[in-house]
C-alpha cells in the first residue's frame, strides 16, 4: 500500500496518470495534501461567490438555466440546481471570473477552478462522501500540475491557456475518481479529454480567458461519464502520435521528471493565493508592507519614507505613480502600499473604486512612497524599508517561500470574510472542515444558503 | 442587393466572414446552392436515423437524456426532447457514426454533420421558419468550406481533424445565423469558437472520430448563443496573433482566395456522397460498374472477366482479394465488384454481413474480377472493362466529375430507402422538400416519428 502504483510510466504517461487516479487508496493520500484541498475549496468557494455578478458568470448561466434539467447540482449565483454538466460549466467559469483564484507556476495555471468545479457538481450529482469529494479534488489538481509541467513551458508559450487544456485533464482525473472507474476506463477519460481540451491565451483580457476554466471542468465531467457509458478513445491520447502533446506544442519532456514520485508527493501543495485584490506583481511589496504595519502610527504622520525594491520588469506592468481610477489603482505600487499603510483591506473587491483614488491622506502616503529596482530581486520578491519617526525597518518577502498551511487558512479567512462578509466566510470554511464526516452535497446546501444571503 | 457584403478582407478574415453570415440577404441566396443543402439534410436525417444504434450515439445520447431539460429538440434515437445544446451534440455524433455522411475535399471534411445538427437543434427550440433553417446551414457549412480551406492541408496533416474545428466555425455561423445575430456579435461568436475548438485525428478508428462532429456542432450552438447574450471574445480570435490558425499549424493562406466570391458562389456545392457503404476507395469503381449492368444477364453466367483500373495508392487499402468477414468485404474491390454486378444493394448496411462472403455465386463473380494499376488514374477515378458473352464494355468514372442535382437527388432517395425502407425515406425527402413552407419543427417532428416506426 506504500507504493500502490508504478511510476515507471509502464504503457505510457496516460497509462500512468491513469493508474494513480483510479488505484492511488484513499488512506495513502496525505493529510497535508488533503488540507492544502481543504484551502483550495475554501478559496474557490469564495472567489466564485465573489465572482458571481461579474458579467461572463451571468452570461453563461443563464443560458444554462434555460436550458434546466435534472436538477443536481448546484450552481453560483443560481437558486435552481442544474445537471452536473451545468454546474461544472458555470461554476468554473464563476471561479475564475475575478482572477482571484489559486495559481501553480509549476506549470502556470489555475488548478482548482475547473477542477472542483467539475467535482464539485458530480459529487453532489452521484451522492457521493465529502471524503471522496476532497479525494477526488486532490487527484484531479496533481494530474493538472503534472500533466501541465509536463506539457511545459513551450505549451503555454505557443499560445495555449494552461487553466483550459491541462485543467480539462485534471477535471476527467477527478471525476473519474468519483466515478471509481477503473485503470482502462480512466484511460479513454484522458483520451477523450485529448481530444477536446482546447483554450488560447489570445483570448486573455476578455470573457473567454474565465471561460476556459468551465470548459474544462465541463470536458473532464464529461469524459469521465462517457468512458464510464462505454466511449472508447485513444488510451494513449495524450502522447501518442498527432496526439495532444504533439498537436499542441508539448515540451514532453522525461517522463520520469513528470512522474516522480507520484503519488506519496503532490505537487499541488506549492499552489499559491492570491490575498490581494490587485496586480500580482504588488503582492510580495504588500506581504512585507503587513509585516511593517506594527511600526505604523495612526495616520500619515508617523511614516516619513517607504522604498519599494523590485525586479525591474515590474515596472511596465504595476507602476502607475499617481492613479485616477480603482482599475488604475490595481496597477500601482504606490497607491497599494499607501492603502497597506493606512490599514485598508486590498483582499476585498470594494477597495479598488474610484473614489479612493482621490482621498488627500492616501495621496499623502502614496507620495512618500518610492519604488527603486534592482535585477538581483526575483520576479516574486519585495525588499521594503520603512522609515518612521522612530526608526528604519526592513522586510523582504518572496511569494515562493514556503508559507505554513496555518498561516495560509488564515489569510484565506480573512480574504473569504473580506469578500462575503464575516458569517459567511466562516460558515463555508465550517462546511469545508466538516467534509470528511458529511455528505459532498452539505456544500453545496451551504453554497446556496450562503450565495442567497 | 448583388454584391451585400464586402469580400476583401477589410477588418480581418473573422469580420468578413461575419459579414457573409449577418448580412447575406435571404434572396441572395442561390437557390440551387439552397437545393444542395436539401440534398444534404436528406442524407444527414437517413445516415443520422440509421446510425442511431451505434454504441457512440447511444453513449452519448443516454449521457444527456439522463440530465433531461427543457424539451425543445428533437434528438436521433430518442423519443423524448432535449434542450438545444444536448441535442446537437447528440446528434452531430448521431450523424457521422456510420462515416457515411456527405464530404467535400477542398477542405477535407464533412460539412453537414455539425452544421445540419446544430441549426436543426436551435431552429426547433427557436420556432424559426424552415426557410430559415435551409439559409443557416447554407451558410454554416459555407463558412466550414471556405474557413477549412484556409485553414489548409497543413492543419490537417499537423493532425486535426477538419470536421471538428472548421465544423464549430460552420456551426456558430449557422446559428449566429438563426439568431439574428449583427456582424459584431457573429465576430464574437466565431471568436468563441476560435478558443473551443477542437479535435485529432489520432482519434480515427475510436468514437472519438463522429463524436467530434457533436462537439463541433455544440461548440458552435454554444458560441452563438453566449455572443446573443452579449459575451466578448476576441473578435479576430481565428486569424489574430495566437489565435486558432497560428497555435493549430493553419497553412493561412492569401485571404482573397478564401473569400472570392462569398456571398455567390457556394464552395459547398462541390459537396459529395457516399452511395456505397464500403471504402470510399472503391466508390467510382461502383458507379462505372453500375453504368454497366444492363449489359450482364441474371445470374454470372453472362460476365466473363471483368478488369478494374484504380491508381496504385488505393491497392494498400481496399484490395482484399478473397474477404471473409463483412467488415472485409468492404475493402475488398473484387468483393464489392461482384456485388454490383449481381444487383445486390451496396447502398445498405446490412448487405455487409459476414454470410455474404460464404455465397458462391458471389464468390464465383469475385473470381472473374482482376484489379490492375495505372498511376495516370486520378485517386477519385476508376476505369472498369466488363467482357460478357456478347461483347466488350468500358466505363469510366471519376468522382470529382459534376454531377447533376437531379441524379444527386435520384441516388440519394435510392440510399434513403435502403437505409430506411422506402416509406420513411420518402416521407423525410417530404419534409425537406417542403420546409420552405413549413416551420423548421416540422422536420423534427417526422423525424421522431420516422425514428420511432
Amino acid at each position: 500500500m506504500t507504493d500502490p502504483i508504478r511510476t515507471d510510466g509502464a504503457g505510457g504517461l496516460s497509462a500512468a496518470m491513469a493508474r494513480f487516479a483510479a488505484r492511488t487508496p484513499a488512506a495513502a493520500l496525505p493529510a497535508a495534501a488533503r488540507h492544502q484541498v481543504r484551502l483550495s475549496m475554501l478559496d474557490w468557494c469564495a472567489v466564485g461567490l465573489a465572482g458571481c455578478e461579474e458579467n461572463v458568470s451571468r452570461i453563461v448561466r443563464d443560458m444554462l438555466a434555460e436550458d434546466g434539467g435534472a436538477a443536481r447540482s448546484t450552481v453560483l449565483g443560481l437558486r435552481a440546481r442544474l445537471p452536473a454538466r451545468a454546474a461544472a460549466l458555470a461554476n468554473g467559469t464563476t471561479a475564475h471570473a475575478l482572477d482571484y483564484d489559486d495559481t501553480q507556476f509549476d506549470f502556470v495555471g489555475h488548478p482548482s477552478a475547473p477542477v472542483v468545479a467539475a467535482a464539485l457538481a458530480l459529487a453532489e450529482a452521484r451522492g457521493s462522501a465529502g471524503s471522496e469529494l476532497i479525494d477526488a479534488v486532490l487527484i484531479g489538481v496533481e494530474t493538472t500540475c503534472r500533466i501541465g509541467r509536463w506539457l511545459g513551458r513551450a505549451h503555454y508559450e505557443h499560445g495555449f491557456h494552461q487553466t483550459a487544456t491541462s485543467g480539462s485533464f485534471g477535471a476527467a482525473a477527478a471525476c473519474a475518481r468519483l466515478l471509481r472507474l477503473d485503470e482502462e476506463r480512466t484511460r479513454h477519460a484522458l483520451g477523450i479529454a485529448s481530444t477536446r481540451a482546447a483554450g488560447l491565451k489570445s483570448q486573455f483580457g476578455t470573457m473567454g480567458k474565465p471561460f476556459h476554466a468551465g470548459l474544462a471542468a465541463a470536458n473532464g465531467l464529461d469524459a469521465a461519464r462517457l468512458a464510464a457509458g462505454g466511449f472508447v478513445s485513444r488510451p494513449d491520447g495524450l502522447e501518442c502520435e498527432q496526439g495532444f502533446a504533439r498537436t499542441h506544442a508539448g515540451e514532453m519532456g522525461d517522463w520520469s521528471e513528470a512522474l516522480a514520485g507520484l503519488g506519496s508527493e503532490f505537487r499541488f501543495q506549492k499552489v499559491q493565493y492570491k490575498y490581494h485584490a490587485c496586480c500580482h506583481g504588488t503582492h510580495a511589496a504588500l506581504e512585507a508592507l503587513l509585516a511593517l504595519r506594527e511600526h505604523v502610527n495612526q495616520g500619515a504622520g508617523g511614516v516619513r519614507r517607504v522604498i519599494l525594491r523590485v525586479n525591474p520588469r515590474w515596472l511596465k506592468v504595476c507602476n502607475i505613480q499617481s492613479p485616477r481610477t480603482g482599475l488604475e489603482a490595481k496597477f500601482s505600487y504606490r497607491f497599494t502600499a499607501a492603502l497597506a499603510l493606512a490599514g485598508i483591506d486590498t483582499g476585498s473587491l470594494a477597495t479598488f473604486d474610484d473614489a479612493l483614488c482621490e482621498r488627500a491622506d492616501l495621496a499623502a502616503l502614496r507620495d512618500k512612497v518610492e519604488v527603486q529596482t534592482d535585477a538581483a530581486i526575483a520576479d516574486t520578491a519585495a525588499e521594503v524599508r520603512l522609515e518612521t519617526a522612530t526608526g528604519t525597518f526592513d522586510e523582504r518577502r518572496d511569494l515562493d517561500a514556503a508559507v505554513s498551511q496555518d498561516e495560509q487558512q488564515a489569510k484565506l479567512l480573512a480574504k473569504a470574510n473580506s469578500l462575503l462578509g464575516a458569517a459567511r466566510g466562516m460558515a463555508l470554511w465550517e462546511a469545508i472542515a466538516g467534509l470528511d464526516k458529511r455528505p459532498a452535497s452539505s456544500l453545496g446546501e451551504v453554497l446556496a444558503q450562503v450565495g442567497s444571503n
